[in-house]
């Protein structure tokens, strides 16, 4: 890898990581903002910013954005997380230059304009109600909120009717002008594509954008707790949660092969137990999420009515027995799975410009490859036995359940499989 | 693309793709045998034996095949179709011979231990639930028996609770006996890999594979009609489906471009009418699926109670529009975005393995991308028309609706926008 990192006039960061073998580029342009710069009224404004960039500009309505990208066979899309909004293009390698233009025209000079915020409302609210009826995507927005409760980063990224229903124009420029500036975004390209050139069309295509950093936001509050929703799915869907770890704490490589030997794989111990060995479910998985200030490791199920009735025991059971037992061949496997997916992302230039946004988002700099598979190696047995004997002490876990969740066990009966050793030891 | 194909002596078929550049490669063995294979018993009984290959074999138990692959960062699956039954790893390059090992081996001695198959079963039985939970998915497998009832290429690739709370060990035996023959199987591989030593590996570890070919299916049967469920979804979840083509009809690439233009990427017929004029829907889409000998052509929309009363207008008379006034500019695009979907995917080696076995079963070739480009390029205008004409013509669409869809049309309404142009004309 042979990335180049400059930082243009106005604050904007130009990476590139050219793949000289390809045909083709990724390249997008990713924010420092997100679901968690909302104040409880903006809920949603960051996803509907993301949306409205793409309805047209000065220069190109929303017609005319879309069938410029697609007359050269390019895609463009983007998404918004809590804490970034991607803006991103993958395109031939001919054709860079265009898809920096229209992506330069959509963050520097959207229409915003008032029929296309009336229409955009309605799709958003379409959206809303997709996630609602696939439960094992909105139950993640739910555990977001219960375990960080009243606080921006326990919003629901798409908003909910009332704030969608409320944003006004006005409300976007003003958002745009505080949180768009040109130290808060990264323009970032992988694939064929040249540096000096990339410097180049940054400099001519982004230069009207205001300057300064990323805005400040709240610090995040674990708090934990229960929601359960009786709601008429075939599957009771459970997801649970546990206060995590920033991505730049040192112990973020433990926490990943935690989770990886604990749910990661078809060897991992919840695999076995859960899936394998009681048929209790079709999916179970565990998964590490880091944000600046925080993380939260979770593990979703999705089980049957009756089934329900055992599963916070044996979840609970394999990640008290993990941070016990966990051993020198599971730790190998799970270090292994996450070196070789490592190894095949960097085949791929958008998963390659992904990951370099989110490096520069939680080191401020893009660690080699070399850097991230010596701190993978370093972990040990007794590095993943240790956090997950903190996971252990978590005094309240988080907890969502939604379907057939009646015969699920108590919110209070799992928690007081967890917490301190002495409260344990007095149940 | 130097892809290299060699017929072993069993009749396996040997097809290696080298991507010199890479350090990992895809490898998987493609069975031409799915849920279309089955009689109304067996209903699902390919998936299931996909599901009991992983659950031990010989030489392995269901413990042991996941640990040996993760143990090298591999990565193993599968997947069902109508048609194919794929097994596929990715690996790095090193142990490619491991990951054919372990393919051979839970295809050519898989044990079908009867505790296994019980804990699968109900293992099964959960991921038909959760497709159930997933409106816009379960969706799929209504359109199908709608669109081809009463017949194997109608039937729900998982089956149901009936068929798969009655498949025997036996069942298992017999069936894979009839359909896993060396002739009806491919080893594929994508990436860092070597023609001679894939032909060498697949001789010694595939040799026992019976001979034979592909079993006979009944003919594909199109029919059509409605399938509506008022279901407690948030949205009303649409599929319109019309009489498709095969893989190899030559009009299969206008049939692309078709579909393309109504409603495959934002400057499509239907996006800019449904999503970005209207506000009715955050999903809406067209897609062609393909079968050996025949095929269906569909749209997708999610859209709200009030909102599903004028969408079937609306799919309607974008297709009656289209194939009236498909214009050069729009067919360019649909072309640009469908060659460079092409080189794009050329980028992946998942993605080849793919399409080299989708290629095998519909061309029994592979073909070059520049005759893909070649057939792609020479769709003109007329040739998208002719297309949308002839959907125009269909006597009977299919149409699937869930969810609070008691706005939308009749289907006897929305069928009499279609049709001979007599009756068309007659109303």
């Amino acid at each position: 890898m042979d990335i180049e990192i400059t930082r243009i006039a106005n604050g904007l960061t130009v990476v590139t990581d050219p793949m000289p073998q390809l045909e083709s580029t990724a390249v997008g342009v990713w924010v420092d903002c997100g679901a968690r710069n909302e104040t409880r009224a903006q809920m949603g404004l960051s996803h509907m910013l993301e949306h409205m960039a793409f309805k047209g500009t000065a220069r190109r309505n929303a017609r005319q954005i879309a069938e410029e990208i697609e007359a050269v066979g390019g895609y463009l899309n983007a998404y918004t997380s809590r804490e970034q909004t991607a803006f991103h293009a993958r395109i031939l390698k001919a054709d860079v230059p265009l898809a920096v233009d229209i992506l330069a025209d959509i963050l520097t000079s959207p229409a915003f304009e008032a029929g296309e915020l009336e229409r955009e409302r309605q799709v958003v609210l379409q959206e809303i109600g997709q996630a609602r009826d696939t439960p094992d995507d909105i139950i993640f927005d739910h555990l977001q909120s219960v375990a960080f409760p009243d606080q921006p980063m326990g919003w629901p990224i798409l908003g909910d009717e009332d704030s969608v229903g409320s944003f006004a124009r006005e409300d976007l420029k003003t958002y745009m002008a505080a949180n768009y500036r040109a130290g808060a975004m990264t323009l970032i390209s992988s694939g064929a594509v040249e540096h000096a050139r990339m410097v180049e069309l940054a400099e001519e295509k982004f230069a009207n954008l205001p300057r300064g950093e990323s805005s400040e936001t709240l610090p995040a509050r674990y708090e934990g707790g229960d929601l359960r929703l009786s709601e008429p799915h075939e599957q009771a869907h459970v997801v649970y949660g546990f206060p995590g770890i920033a991505g730049n704490d040192p112990d973020i490589y433990a926490a990943q092969v935690y989770v990886t030997a604990l749910g990661g794989g078809m060897s991992s111990r919840l695999f076995q137990e859960v899936r394998e060995k009681r048929g209790l479910c079709y999916s179970v998985y565990a998964f590490a999420n880091a944000f600046r200030d925080g993380g939260l490791i979770g593990i979703y199920a999705g089980t049957g009515e009756d089934e329900a009735a055992g599963l916070s025991a044996v979840v609970a059971g394999e990640m008290a027995s993990l941070a016990e037992t966990a051993n020198a061949d599971e730790i190998a496997r799970a270090k292994a799975q996450l070196k070789s997916g490592l190894l095949m992302g960097l085949e791929r230039p958008a998963a390659r410009a992904e990951q370099i946004a989110s490096q520069l988002l939680t080191y401020g700099r893009v660690l080699a490859v070399s850097e991230l598979t010596e701190k993978l190696e370093a972990v040990d047995v007794s590095a993943v036995r240790r956090f997950g004997s903190r996971l252990m002490q978590a005094a309240m876990p988080a907890l969502v359940a939604l379907g057939p969740v009646n015969k699920l066990e108590t919110y209070s009966a799992f928690a007081n499989r967890f917490g301190a050793v002495g409260s344990r030891a007095a149940e």
